[in-house]
C-alpha cells in the first residue's frame, strides 16, 4: 500500500514537472512531528502543497487531522493547498479544502464534488496572495 | 551514514520552523529522476532550497553534479538555495553557491569560506527575485 501510494506520488511529481512545476515528495510526511503534505511543488510565481490520494472509487474521505497538517503547513510556507486525487483511467483531479464536503466520516468528495475538481492546468491559474 | 543524515536533517528542519518557516526534507533526494535539494522552505515571502551537510572537520567537498541539481531545482521552482553545512558544536551554516570555491576536487568550504557562512537567522534578509 506504501510503495503503491509512493508511485502514485512520483506519477503526480513527473506531471507537475512536464507543466512547469518543480515539485518534491515529502519524506515521512505521515510521521512528522511538524505538519506537512505529501508533494511541494512551485513554479517561481506559484506554490503548491498537496495531500495526495489515489482511490478506486468515489467517496473519497480525508480526515480532520489531515486537512489540518495540510492547511497549517501551506499557511506557513506559502503554499496554496490541494488534494491531489487520482482515480483509475481518470486524470488527476485537484480539490480545495473549500471545495470538499464536512460529513461525519470527515472531509469527504463525492460524485458532485468530483465535478468541480480542477486539472493540472488549472494551477497555474490559480491566484495566490502574498504576504 | 544515512540516518545520520536524516538526523541532522531533521534537526536542520526543526531549527527552521523555530524560526518561522515551514520545511521538510525531501524523499529520495539522493535518487530523483528529477533535480531535487535535501529540504525545502519557505516563509510566505521566501523560499530556500537546502543542500545538507555535516563534516567532522573543513574542507568540505560538494559535486559539480550535487550543485547543479541545487541550482536547477531551484530555478525552476523559485528558490534561493543554500549549502547547510553543520560541524560538531557548531551552529549550522549556510552557503550561496557564489561563495563555494571551485576546486579540481569539486565545489569546496574551507576554513576562510567558513567564515563568511550565514547564519540561520540571516536568512529572513536575503532579497529574493520574483519572476
Amino acid at each position: 500500500m506504501k510503495s503503491k501510494g509512493s508511485r502514485f506520488e512520483r506519477e503526480l511529481i513527473a506531471e507537475l514537472w512536464k507543466n512547469g512545476f518543480a515539485a518534491v515528495r515529502v519524506a515521512g510526511s505521515g510521521v512528522s512531528t511538524f505538519p506537512c503534505p505529501d508533494i511541494v511543488a512551485g513554479n517561481g510565481k506559484k506554490f503548491f502543497a498537496f495531500e495526495v490520494k489515489m482511490r478506486s472509487s468515489l467517496p473519497l474521505y480525508v480526515s480532520l487531522e489531515e486537512i489540518e497538517k495540510l492547511r497549517k503547513f501551506s499557511e506557513v510556507f506559502g503554499a496554496m493547498c490541494f488534494v491531489a486525487l487520482k482515480l483509475p483511467r481518470k486524470k488527476w483531479k485537484f480539490f480545495a479544502i473549500e471545495d470538499l464536503k464536512e460529513t461525519p466520516k470527515g472531509f469527504s468528495i463525492d460524485e458532485e464534488t468530483y465535478e468541480i475538481g480542477k486539472d493540472i492546468l488549472d494551477l497555474r491559474g490559480f491566484v495566490q496572495k502574498r504576504l
